[in-house]
């Protein structure tokens, strides 16, 4: 059995709203806390850019891992221009689904963690996010963790603190921890604008929590 | 759900000799059949070669992946300069254990089976071999296929027909498959040697099950 420490977190940071908020849960339990960003081949470059940024600003390392193979594979609007939709492929899930994403970030963040005895894990998918990736769900990846465990000989323990907040609860999270402000140098956009479209669903998402919140979001207040 | 063709199979094609007796019993199971093979950075190009060439001499298309992360994360003699050793590190298992390798090929594998709409996954692991990875036993795999299932809403069907064999089995199944002649192209050894190095546990392994069978290798018969 593989020797991890306790103490340690591998945060996997997309440089968003939501893994921001992660990361500064995770300075809160963890001695020691380290961030995992991936570039596979997303549109907006500027997610990895706000990540590192995210990262300085908290003090913790950041590193970047190349996953080509997403772009090779295609398929997906975040990955390919093609039009953002929300709902409506013939499979009933939206066209930003990139199958297997989630379960290879997890795989490859325990790859990782194994090299450095890390611990925990934490992940910021949300079961409640609008979208309803399948991949996002508590049963995907507790199976998913299953596999690992069994497969690399280790404990890893997972932890996903925004799986059951609604937007407006994951905002109240971020207060409570101290990370609003941290929430400005994250990206959000699909469209991939610094400053939110405003329309694109991720962008209508993240201004409905912060609204229902009543808090203003530091990221339109700084543009 | 995602909707799967349940007469078409992907093996997952190493370019070894497990890979390739998987990809003639593959042939006889399906109707159609196609080959995905990944490079990870391993030490010996050839491999991806190998693959090539098996499948083109079967007659199917072979597709490469790039999964350059495995350099990046390092750590393990088949991606790094490192002498191989059987046995012997801390956490008891060989440095040739690459964590995660397997659960990462299966899910790559699941998102490309999942873009062309193929039901059946076809991989050449064996709980039998000698190096004890944990990433190849069926209580692994079956973990992370749930998790597959799970998380891209599919009923992916995980075929390893060599699961259970000692190597001198698989030597005799890929006689019965008439895969023999196959095995020519395939690669072997860990010292990257076209001809089998003799010594490194990959060769001895294959040269046990030749032997134990009385078969000989045509492997070494073509060089």
């Amino acid at each position: 059995m593989k020797s991890l420490a306790s103490e340690k977190a591998l945060v996997i940071l997309s440089g968003g709203q939501d893994s921001t908020t992660c990361l500064y849960w995770a300075l809160e339990q963890f001695h020691e806390v380290e961030t995992l960003t991936y570039d596979y081949g997303q549109r907006h470059r500027r997610e990895i850019a706000a990540a590192a940024l995210v990262a300085e600003r908290a003090g913790v390392p950041n590193t970047v891992l190349h996953l080509s193979a997403f772009t090779e594979l295609g398929g997906s609007s975040l990955t390919e221009s093609l039009p953002i939709q929300e709902h409506g492929t013939k499979d009933g899930l939206p066209n930003t689904f990139v199958p297997g994403r989630n379960l290879i970030f997890l795989t490859y963040a325990a790859a990782y963690a194994y090299q450095r005895s890390i611990q925990h894990l934490v992940l910021g998918v949300c079961e409640t996010d609008y979208s309803g990736y399948p991949d996002c769900r508590a049963e995907t990846l507790k199976s998913t963790l299953a596999g690992i465990n069994l497969g690399m000989e280790a404990n890893f323990l997972l932890h996903t603190p925004l799986m059951l907040l609604s937007k407006k609860e994951t905002v109240l999270l971020a207060k409570e921890l101290g990370a609003l402000s941290a929430l400005a140098a994250t990206h959000t956009c699909y469209n991939g604008t610094s400053h939110p479209c405003g329309t694109c669903p991720a962008c209508l998402l993240r201004a409905k929590g912060f609204a229902e919140a009543d808090i203003p979001d530091p990221l339109v207040d700084s543009e």
